[in-house]
């Protein structure tokens, strides 16, 4: 590669949220979903591109494009919600994406959660490719705290198994605060998250130890072994493994949605998402005794900087906004370009 | 120490489970519990025992005595159980034990679970100072899906801080199965349990590396630094950090009790059991779209054994178990002849 076009790869451009959310819009209707799911998956790529959460930003646009063409993914699909009792809700998410699945139950969950204290969303038969923060979120800005669970696709190895069986399997949790944005953490309970792992091979850099192994099952830091016929470790070695067990059975088992083991896209050259399930809680923390919860987790917080803390997780995500919503979000020009030419 | 008195502080005894019950009954009402108390501690301590999770059964006696001499628990407490919502029941502990007041929740969050579904239990002013899975398994013997959580007391520095300001913050979990006994886990979200460390230091055995720091803050294998002014870690770096970080704001914030770093015991000289809150989830399965969960439960646990797995999270305690119900409990005689001398 010549210095030349090295400084054009390599080159960025700005672009202000609201138009990112507009050009990903037009690429998703334009690549075969309905207007309502890809205003839900535009601002979601957005959000995270804006936050700095890479490995979920546009990064994953040529992923969804890929998994719409094959034919895999009905971006068309419209979510059945069922009102199953007073603190469950199910969705079908009917082959669609898991985020409008969600979208479409939200309004009853929440008003579920508001009533009895506790409520539960379980969607199956969906698609999640997107970072699991964006869809618990929203409940803290309302004062209320939410779980998520998203099972995926078989990469990693169950600690003290031979093969690969778990997916990726996330963990998020917001709650409100007093002052500030709400606390945020969403977690891979595999010692590193997927997206990072082709972020790595895509840049040539290799991979911290412990993370994963190669087709053989021997330990590897080359980002491509992992890729090409290896998997990933859980993190934290067997707990971290039994998370990612009760992720397969919230998320799965619990929703009536595919284990990571269990979909077969073999039949689909170009898919890439996932077709598992997701499970929800959203708890009304206006039902706790005593003090304001908000004013608790304030309280946590400032005892975790006491103790010497410097960042809460969601600290950098949220300065990467802050900057990203006054100053624009920087995105490498050539990726920009080729949005652009997706969406004519 | 001759080969003499070291041969008889190892020897052991057997004792059959409903004595061993009986037997710390009697030791709970003798200092100080009420009969109800103590026959829900004594059950849960026996258990620990039986199952060979020893770091949570008659090891810890001198503790219970201890702090109940010290004036800091109160045995006799009687729970008071508030209805707050269709899933969200409350039960202040009344500076009682968190079993006893989980017992006296119990029904009413299983009724509330199997009709809204989900339920949550949070029990504030609470003492916890046994093994969580004991909490979690009953649910999940009754086809129900059981998570848990309770913060403890500052042993743990949160990653990327200087002092130590988590409790080992365990989280439990529980599902049935179709053939075979329910999935169970239980692991603290610091890197070692403390009753482990104690252990060992009782042993004069070292640690693994990674575990713990000294009282300055430095890397140590040395059990007693631990406990003589150091601190543990939490497991899995910042990911097992922002899990005992939820542990706090679900178990205490929720729940109206005290976060880890709250109580001040220093005028109980001897108080040993952490004065904070815990939560329970419910959740009633039978809700779930499609096949039966045990159903899909049971597929799990096939295909994690076909993926090589040997033991799953539990399966130890299970071997135990049978074999204690069998044989009798294995313990050492010293032990359980102290454990006579109390119920005296």
């Amino acid at each position: 590669m010549s210095a030349q076009s090295s400084l054009i790869d390599h080159a960025t451009a700005l672009i202000g949220f609201d138009e990112l959310v507009g050009l990903l819009h037009a690429v998703f209707v334009k690549h075969g979903t309905s207007p309502e799911a890809a205003a839900i998956l535009a601002h979601n790529c957005a959000s995270a591109e804006r936050d700095g959460a890479h490995s979920h930003g546009i990064f994953r646009i040529p992923g969804y494009l890929s998994t719409l063409a094959s034919g895999w993914v009905d971006g068309n699909a419209t979510p059945v919600v069922t009102d199953v009792a007073s603190g469950f809700v199910r969705v079908d998410a009917c082959n669609g994406f898991a985020q409008p699945a969600l979208a479409a139950a939200r309004a009853l969950l929440i008003e579920k959660a508001r009533s009895a204290g506790i409520a539960l969303l379980a969607i199956h038969n969906s698609h999640h490719f997107a970072a699991l923060w964006p869809d618990v979120e929203p409940f803290a800005e309302e004062g209320l705290v939410a779980l998520s669970v998203v099972n995926s696709m078989t990469c990693v190895v169950p600690h003290g198994a031979d093969r690969p069986l778990f997916g990726t399997n996330p963990i998020a949790f917001a709650a409100p605060r007093a002052d500030g944005a709400p606390i945020v953490f969403d977690l891979a309970t595999s010692a590193i998250a997927h997206g990072d792992v082709q972020i790595a091979a895509r840049k040539g850099e290799r991979l911290p130890p412990g993370m994963g192994v190669d087709s053989l099952g021997q330990p590897t830091t080359d980002p491509k072994a992992v890729l090409e016929g290896g998997a990933l470790l859980p993190f934290g070695g067997h707990k971290g493994s039994a998370l990612s067990m009760m992720v397969e059975l919230l998320a799965a088992a619990l929703t009536g949605g595919n284990f990571s083991f269990e979909f077969n896209w073999a039949d689909h050259p170009g898919a890439r998402t996932p077709w598992t399930g997701q499970l929800l809680i959203v708890i009304d923390p206006s039902k706790t005794a005593g003090q304001s919860f908000a004013e608790r987790s304030q309280e946590l917080v400032r005892q975790m900087h006491a103790a010497g803390l410097r960042r809460l997780p969601g600290d950098r995500r949220h300065r990467t906004r802050a900057k990203s919503l006054q100053e624009g979000i920087t995105v490498e020009a050539q990726a920009l370009a080729q949005l652009r030419d997706w969406a004519l």
